[in-house]
């Protein structure tokens, strides 16, 4: 792997780059399916083609097969678009005759209900029996322009064949992957790959994805999932694609209840939650696109290859209007306008007609004193560029340009991105590979996210923690006093993080007042008196909890009068004893919690605590493993960053603290399947310490 | 105003809609704006055109005018397409002349600095003495297709003039005007009427959106926005909107501060805060467009006329895929996609071919099945509709589509919102008004926009507070014992603000440590003691804070030991005396206070107190005046409405409590513009009270 070549080989390479390929279910009727489906392998495909038909000797021109029986041995790809009932006996059929993979475009499986599912199953158990890969079925195929391979009716027959590129785009969604590819090609992007996966009773997204990270002419993934079925596969690929610099874009549909309703409806398939998506992506560095067009206005940027060393936009528009909106939308998205140097600036100005209306600060706005003066546009729009002090371009044209190839001519004078914004998709610069955008907030998004990808720190993956049998051991001792589902007592949750290195207060459970006077003594200074009960998981509720006793008077009568008050209140509660717990200073309450989700596991939550947790509603989320790094990632792009940036907010030794009980959380939730739950609220944070205050862990 | 018409008479009205119209700089020469301008003056304007030009006996046809001398006298408009130099005098004579209005084209005035500031002045001198009203310099006039004045050089003259429509566009900024009717076009608006004001010498954005608000053919207001100069006259106009149904859409440009330079070189003024922008806009019912497409694809929803009765989607697919993205986007934007009743769902599933392999629960996905069933479609397209379960609809195309009478016939059918998704533009949706959009969010922004318009609560606007004098006296007698510019003590700034009806903390400033005890024996329970003085606004700096003593006892030893800390460590402060304070508990710690802000006068911003009002940065704002629907409006609008949630958040009694001080700091700050600031933090909120525990009033 010294050059970046992989060890890697697919089990999908005879049904993606085939060199021989059947259509069962060929037709000469159109329009129609199996139609458009023989047409578009014919004519674009290179190698062997059989087309599968009972009734007709000859199919658009090509000899015709009877029945599968009747085909050589080994080809790589059979498309098959027969009957649904029909297909499991010719997908066997195929796999008798040695086909490496099978494309089922037949609609009628488990998305129908019924019997459709029963088929369905029939479905995936001749493909894991056989081990013939099967894409769909209910899929409209996929476009390998790179080989030739347009085993699809994405497009029609009477469209153009595109002309390729370094894009690959995946969809579950037939419909809407068709969708998709036509409005990615009208957005300019070069498509090279297109692959839908459908029900995927065999092949899914997260494995597509995968395959085609491999292939050298692919440069951008993006993708439209809506069941992500294969998380570590996904991630693993999401690892490849940073260190093969391949930007990743996902678009994720089923993120609101009703959407997962309309999913279920659509493919019965399991919804993950929206939020551990979006934290999985964020910690791996690929990007959770916000709509289709945000996904493709980034696949824009990327597709050339080119990579911003930082965050300074240099803009050169004609309109001061376009310029303010244009700075506005980059600074909102993080990036900076800086003042042209002195020297760049009078460059500037020495090209422009004199006296000259404009201004070469940054905006540069040429004003339309350069309609009249081509050479000096052409001058500003290769000497923007080309200043020290930029690292990206976005240059305002309105309505279409009239000299477009000045500007390719600038976009090739430079290896910096550059964002044109232009009222109308101007084809003469999309056509020569150039970027435009039809609105500031489109481009100044799509420079932002090159920027993101290309400053983004690329590291090895976190390891998951090397199992430690004495802790284990230590641990499940710890959780052999709760019950299976129900909650530690507050000692013993926090003794058990403690194992796994997360800050906790001083404490020390107490049998009597005497142990509770002498605990005090030890920790020194005002404690906190908390009634220890798994039957009383909220303390306070029940007179349970006694705050800042100083002195072994106070802590002597806190004792007597707290279990008084607990027996009062919860005489039935099995006590097993009194904590006396270090009272800590907080500047800033914080809450720390494990929750597993279905998809991905072991998800780790960082918010505001006490009260807020509740009206804040934002958390920075991590899957576990991870490391320190990732979490103050994390914690930097919660609150627009402003829990890190100094102030009240979290100093350096804080968030350390924060990220090794985070660490702690994530750690125990790997190690311990048998624990359902954490949740550490508060975590009290001042003077460069951050301590568990209370936690509860949960067993399964 | 019975019929809700106005009384409304507009000093525009010569100017915007002129029955003459002379234009000084006409020309002959192509391409050249003043060309430009003549050419689309005459081939769209039925009254009299006079062109003024030295050297030419006649301008594209028609007889010129030597000099503007020449002219007759009381002609409605004259454009100015004249060096700026000459600007000046020809607008002067043009006066002298009777003309009612002149828009000046020309640039080269204060957005250049230097001599064309003193131009500008001499222009601005000229309008408000003679009274003529007038537009720019440096803009590229209106276009009035109501009234067929094309006095612009917004188009080419080879461009076809537009239809006209309900829709009407406004922009300081001549180039992205220009941009903008482009694109506004392209996307299927009906733009009737374009205005551009330039630097804004006399008639200003607002001006001209009050005037066009008043106006039958108008419907919808669109407006790019660089400077508010009359920030009255928006409000006034927003008001009217509401009144008369009109939805009006602001883009704000200049919202960051790299933008704000950008301004500043582009025309010199001041730009206002972006928070206090948008807070305005919400108070009043104006959108602030986060885009220039969101704008336009606002426009596009409104310009039909219809209004949504609930914020129920119907949404009709193809495919599964594209009806799982637009439920998300309807969710996430507010609205809901809610199932069909069975009823409904029974009858379009009997227009469907059988089996039937989609779904008719909602979303409506008829699969490709429907291809082949045009019948059957078009019921499902004005099925969905006519069900009383939705009050909008989403119908997804892919590609343009292949029946489009189909989908205007169904959008006829019905009087709910609907807005398609497509690929492409289809522009025979367009050109039919149908409204139609390239991405799932853009269409479920655009319906919950509607949504949000048609179900705001319209009420009278709020009036400013009847000044009442003794109160003022009261106040100003308080204020009198700040100097200028320095805060009041904590104690006179809460009876400053009690006197405008701000729940405050009971308290009583004391002289010596037996008024202490004695207070605080009076207002019973544990209190706090704090040392008033001007000199110490920062209190605990300087252990000037004692909190939670109860008892004689306690209050003197705490009275002595604050005094002695106090002395040393500030020991030449000027001590007003000592507050004794009735401690309050909190469950919730708030923020309200009160700034001026340079356009929009008093803004009062209500957010989490404490720590972290560093952290969160998200606060309600609202202009003064402001009632309590007011206040809990912007509270809902923050922190996604949690606040008001119920749970850990206020209840109603604490919501009334802090929009009552939110008021009386409104108040106050109307009644005594010697008021520069306010500051209450914190406001401590708990068991069905909020009350200000710390408050600062700064004199101006």
């Amino acid at each position: 792997m010294a050059d970046g070549r992989p060890l890697f080989t697919s089990s999908l390479d005879r049904l993606l780059s085939p060199r021989s390929i059947a259509i069962v279910g060929a037709s000469n009727r159109m329009p129609g399916i199996g139609g458009f489906v023989t047409a578009n392998v014919i004519r674009a495909f290179g190698g062997a083609i059989y087309p599968v038909n009972p009734r007709e000797a000859e199919v658009q021109g090509l000899p015709a097969f009877a029945t599968v029986e009747d085909l050589p041995e080994g080809i790589d790809l059979a498309m098959v678009v027969v009957p649904a009932l029909a297909v499991p006996a010719v997908v066997e059929a195929l796999a008798r005759r040695g086909v490496g993979g099978v494309v089922v475009i037949t609609s009628g499986f488990a998305e129908v209900g019924g019997e459709g599912v029963a088929l369905q199953a029939r479905l995936a158990e001749i493909a894991a029996r056989t081990g013939v890969r099967v894409a769909g079925p209910n899929c409209i195929g996929f476009m390998n322009l790179a080989e030739g391979a347009m085993a699809n009716f994405v497009l029609d027959p009477t469209d153009e064949i595109p002309a390729g590129g370094p894009v690959a785009l995946v969809s579950q969604s037939g419909g809407f992957g068709g969708y998709m590819v036509r409005k990615a090609l009208t957005a300019g992007l070069g498509v090279g790959w297109f692959v839908s996966t459908g029900n995927e009773v065999d092949v899914n997204i997260a494995g597509v994805l995968r395959h085609l990270v491999e292939r050298d002419e692919v440069k951008v993934l993006l993708a439209f999932s809506e069941t992500l079925r294969d998380p570590e596969v996904f991630i693993e690929t999401a690892r490849r694609a940073s260190e093969l610099d391949k930007p990743m874009v996902v678009l994720k549909a089923g993120r609101s209840q009703a959407a997962a309703r309309a999913a279920q409806a659509h493919t019965g398939s399991l919804v993950g939650s929206a939020e551990a998506f979006d934290a999985v992506c964020r910690q791996h560095g690929v990007f959770s696109a916000g709509s289709l067009e945000e996904m493709l206005d980034l696949g824009l940027i990327f597709q050339g290859g080119r990579r911003a060393r930082g965050r300074r936009v240099g803009i050169i528009t004609g309109s001061g209007g376009a310029g303010v909106m244009l700075t506005d939308a980059c600074v909102l998205e993080g990036l900076s306008v800086p003042e042209l140097p002195a020297g760049d600036q009078g460059a500037l100005l020495a090209l422009m007609p004199q006296p000259f209306m404009g201004s070469v600060v940054n905006p540069v706005d040429v004003t339309a004193q350069a309609l009249a003066a081509p050479g000096a546009l052409e001058g500003v729009l290769t000497g923007v560029p080309a200043s020290d002090a930029v690292d990206m371009v976005s240059p305002v044209i309105i309505g279409n340009p009239t000299h477009p190839d000045m500007y390719i001519r600038a976009h090739r004078s430079t290896d910096k991105p550059i964002a044109f914004v232009s009222t109308l998709l101007p084809t003469s610069l999309l056509d020569a590979g150039v970027p435009a955008y039809t609105d500031p907030r489109r481009a100044a998004r799509a420079l932002a996210a090159n920027a993101e990808f290309a400053l983004r720190r690329r590291r090895p993956p976190v390891p998951a923690p090397v199992p430690d049998p004495a802790r284990i051991a230590a641990a499940r001792a710890i959780l052999a006093d709760a019950e299976p589902g129900t909650a530690l007592i507050e000692a013993d949750s926090k003794r058990l993080l403690a194992l796994y290195g997360a800050p906790v207060t001083e404490e020390a459970l107490c049998a009597d007042a005497d142990e509770a006077v002498a605990a005090a003594a030890r920790i020194g200074g005002p404690v906190a008196l908390k009634i220890m009960s798994v039957d009383l998981p909220h303390k306070s509720d029940v007179g349970g909890v006694r705050l800042g006793l100083a002195g072994d008077e106070a802590v002597r009568r806190g004792h007597a009068a707290m279990l008084g008050d607990v027996a009062r209140n919860a005489p039935d509660a099995r006590i097993a004893g009194v904590l006396v717990q270090q009272m800590v200073p907080a500047r800033i309450e914080i809450l720390c919690g494990m929750t597993r989700d279905p998809l991905f596991g072991p998800i780790v939550a960082i918010g505001l605590g006490g009260v807020l947790v509740e009206i804040i509603g934002e958390a920075a989320l991590l899957r576990a493993p991870f490391d320190r790094e990732d979490v103050l990632e994390a914690l930097q792009a919660m609150l627009g960053g402003r829990l890190l940036a100094g102030g009240r907010g979290l100093d350096a030794a804080e968030a350390d603290a924060v990220a090794r009980l985070a660490m702690a959380l994530g750690d125990a939730a790997l190690e311990l399947p048998e624990v359902a739950e954490i949740d550490v609220n508060p975590v009290r944070v001042a003077n460069g310490a951050a301590l568990a205050a209370d936690a509860l862990v949960v067993r399964a």
